[in-house]
Parts: structure tokens; sequence; C-alpha cells
């Protein structure tokens, strides 16, 4: 069987010509990683990224190191990968101090982390929505005066494992703050995974008449419940351009308890180029390097498509 | 944390209001299973899947047992099943031989097994195209006669591990056979789960310039890439309004060379349930099943949706 393991690309009408992947594994994937990962290999894991096309990684967490000993070495690796031609490198910067050290290292993108809900402020931020926003104000103000980009992420948007359901007026209220005080672009996270596509559109919609352009939007989908490629097919259907994805899935174990794997990068290069959407991705390559991180982290990826090309090489 | 498992209802416009899931576990699920799985058990599956509120349940496949052991107790199963209230109890019938087996037991609806492309026939029957065709005729011939529904399958609508990509209009034509010989519904198959949203588009537009009307239609995607969600959503904009998937995702193995995995029932139900699209279906009592089934199978559940679910149980 010499089987054909490309997608056969048709495209479809009203989806942009190219999206432009956020990519989030060093971050967002390895954040969780119990056994922490050597820098070198970080460094390695962001490196093949690039080379497998994409063209925005983020790349570590300025995060203070008690909170995630996983990212402390943000330091060491920050200028081991700020050299790479052509890639954007944001970091996460959870406030001033935060900021101070990314400054400090010469990055020129930031993004900060909100919450749309008031249980997951208090979990995570251990302040209200308000403070939090508050908090992050003069972070936002200074990178802005720094001319670094900064990107906004709005956690529990779709739901909230406390709240339940969501008001679409409190997450768009939030972008809008976030828009306001100077974030260029705004990732939309289901953080639990609930999500489904009529929801989507309907939060779309609510941004849109809250006076959030589209084009600022970005859309975090987790696959907790397998959804995460069909909800991302309807934010591209309105417009959206920008998605994050996680190379292999990493991030949150899609088995555990509390799951929460984000979307696969691979999962959403193969949909992306069967509809004949520009990422300027390599599958091929992008595989390859899920395949060797996976052996670093000494488990498979949760990612389908990793698992299918992987066992047919 | 009290967790909302529960996806909020948001309906999305231009959506049928009811879906009919068409499930497969049974049959397509179990069919590759190396060990035999008690009679008993079985027919267990098939009362907790009605249970869940499935209305139609592929029961098994009158095949000859020298070539699927699995279902050699097709004799055997159907009596213990066929007088459930309100369920429609499909069976696959190869052949002639297989029609007679059915009706000797009083089967009301049965499927036959097409493909699109010349490798697959000749791999799966050793006949051409045509000539499997042609030994379909009389079949579903007299099963009309008999005043028996019949189901097509048609195989490899999206691509053959063979020959690569399919021509659209090769599938139509052999959707259009099938629908003239009396087949009642075509189910559209992505046998090697490489389908995308714009071309499943495609081809149904295909299909529809061909004469085959889309209420005709189902879909039956395999998760293979993980693109099964994303392309029913794509089908059901177009209007197909019958979906296959097998509960807890069983049949072929997600994770091995030849990954076939069948969109899981439970992954498909959470975004229909999401969009207001009536099913019918139980989603906890269906997770419950498909967690008992993998319970006497040994291993878990490759559906995100269950594993999420049961893990928060």
């Amino acid at each position: 069987m010499t089987a054909s393991a490309l997608p056969m690309t048709v495209p479809a009408p009203g989806l942009p010509a190219r999206v432009r992947i956020h990519e989030v594994g060093p971050r967002d994937g390895l954040q969780n990683e119990s056994a922490v990962v050597p820098v070198e290999t970080k460094a390695e894991f962001v490196r093949r990224l690039a080379g497998a096309g994409l063209t925005t990684v983020e790349a570590t967490s300025f995060v203070h190191p008690k909170w995630v000993p996983q990212l402390a070495d943000a330091e060491q690796l920050f200028p081991m990968v700020s050299g790479l031609p052509g890639v954007r490198l944001p970091v996460l910067v959870p406030n001033g101090r935060g900021l101070d050290r990314a400054l400090a290292l010469g990055a020129r993108e930031v993004a900060v982390f909100a919450s749309a809900t008031e249980s997951f402020a208090k979990a995570n931020l251990n302040r209200t929505v308000d403070e939090a926003l508050a908090m992050f104000e003069p972070v936002v103000t200074r990178a802005v005066e720094h001319g670094l980009r900064v990107r906004g992420y709005v956690s529990m948007c779709f739901g909230d494992p406390w709240e339940g359901a969501v008001p679409l007026a409190q997450v768009a209220g939030v972008c809008r703050r976030l828009a306001e005080m100077g974030c260029d672009e705004l990732s939309l996270g289901d953080t639990i995974g609930v999500a489904t596509p009529g929801h989507v559109t309907a939060l779309l919609d609510a941004l849109g008449e809250e006076g959030v352009p589209v084009s600022r939007l970005a859309v975090h989908f987790h696959d907790t419940y397998g959804q995460a490629l069909s909800n991302t097919l309807a934010a591209l259907r309105h417009g959206v351009s920008v998605v994050d994805a996680s190379a292999g899935g990493l991030g949150g174990c899609p088995y555990a308890k509390s799951a929460t794997g984000n979307l696969a990068t691979e999962d959403l290069v193969w949909m992306l180029d069967g509809l004949g959407i520009e990422t300027g991705v390599d599958l091929g390559r992008l595989t390859a390097t899920s395949v060797w991180m996976a052996e670093q982290l000494g488990r498979p990826s949760p990612s389908r498509t990793v698992r299918a090309l992987s066992h047919k090489e």
C-alpha cells in the first residue's frame, strides 16, 4: 500500500487565503510538564518549529520561577533563539516585573493572560477581573511605549468550570478593555474545551458589536471534547485568520482528569492544507519535530495526524 | 471544581434541525476486533445504545463467517435485539446469500458495501467497480421487492491508499448507479480519513449535479487525521442530516499503521448538542455505554469526549 498521506486540496469559498499559526508549544505546551526539560532541548524545539515554517512561536514566560518551575530558564532560553530570522517570538509576561525581564532581553512581543470570568481570575490571579485588568494596564502601556506588540489572552471565553456558561457580553467587554489599553491581538481561549461552532460564531458577532475588529482576533481552542478543529472552521468562516495551536498537541494531558489538550498544530495544518489556505508550514517537518519532542518527553503525541503520519513513515 | 460538563447550546443558522445518527459500533466498530466478543455482550451493547436514544443501530453483518469471524454469530445476535421498539436495525449483506440469511430472520433494512475506486473494489471484493455493482444489483432489487430499505455504502470517496485522489465525478457516478438500482440511502465513506471541508462540499455539489438528492445522503468520516467532525460540520451546512458514527470511536485502531478510527458518536453528539440540533441521544447514557464496552474490550475508548467525561465522573 503506497499511502497518499496528504489531503487533496479543495478550497472552500469564504475562508481566509492565509492563516498565521501562533505556535504555543514551547510555552503553553511545556509549562505543565512536571519533569523539567533541558534548556537546550527547548531551544532546539523552537528552532525546529521555525524550520518547519512556523513564523510565530511563543517561546517562554517571564513568570516567577516559583509559579512555573518548567519555565524558570526563560533568561537562558530567550537569547538562544531570539536570532532566528523571520520568526516572531512572543513571551508571556504576568506583570511589570516580567515585562522588565522581557525588555532586558530585547523581546519584541509580549502577552498578558486575562480571564473572562471572576472565578478563574480569582483562581489564577487571586484578583477580580477588574483588579486583574487594572494590574495589566500599566504593563501594556509600558510595553506599547517601548514599541512592543502586545497580545491579550482571554481565558474561559466559552465556559468556566465553576460558573458554567459565560455571557457573551462579559467576554466581549473584557476583550474591548484589553484592546483599548493597547493589546493589538486578542486570543479567545476555550480553556476547558466546551465550545461548539454556533457558540464561536455568536461570540465573534458579539465582539463585532462591541467594536473589536475581527482582524485583531485569534482563537485558542482546546480539544478536550474533540471540538477544536470544527470550532476553528467556524472562526475561519467568520474571518478570523490567526489560530493558536500546539505542536503535537502538547499541553495538559488529554487523558487526565483536568483534560485540557491544546489543538494539535498538525491536525490544524492538515485541514488548512486541504482547504488550500496558506500557512507556510511543512507538515512533514512539523510532524517530525513533534515525534522528536515526544521522544524527549517519553510519551506519544496525542495528535491524530502525528500518530497517523509517524506510523506510516 | 464543579465542572459544567455540557456545551452551552447556541444554534448556528443554516443547519438541519435534527440529525439521525446511524450508529455503526456493533458492526463496523467490532468487526476488526481480534478477540471474539460474546454474543450476549454484543446484544447488551445494542440494547444500551438503543437505551441511550440511538434510533438506528447497524447490528451485524451476514458476511461469510470465514471472512469476518467476529460477526459469525449474526444468526444468534439478530433475534436477541430485533424486538427493540422504535429502533431500526440495518444489517450488512455482502451478496445474495447474505440477503437470504437476513430475510430469514426478518431484517427490515440491509446495506451493501460498494467502492468508489477500482483498487479497493479489487482488494475488498476481488472485482472491478462495474462487476461489484452488477453483483449488488440483483441483491438490491430483491431486497426492495421484499419491502426492505437498502443503504449503499460507498468507500474511498475522498482518497484511496493506492490511487491517491479520487475524482468527484467517479464517486458521484457510483452513487447515482446505486441510487438507481434502489438504494434509498448512500453513505459517503472517507475510509482513510483524508477528507477536508472544502472537499466534502465539492463532492456534495457533484452529487447534486449528478441528480442524487441530499436527502438520500449520509456521511461516514474517519478521524485518522482528526478531521471527522469539521468534515461533518461542512456536510451539515450542505443539508446532510444523516451521520454515521461509532460509539466510543470503536473501529480500527486509531494508533495503528492502518489508522481508520471511526468518528466517535459522543464527539458528534457533543457538537450537535451545542448546536441545538436534535438527535434524541442522551450523552451521559451513551458515554456510560462506551465506558462499559471499553471495559469489555479491555482498553480505553479513543473518543475525547468519552475520556473527558468519564474521568470527571
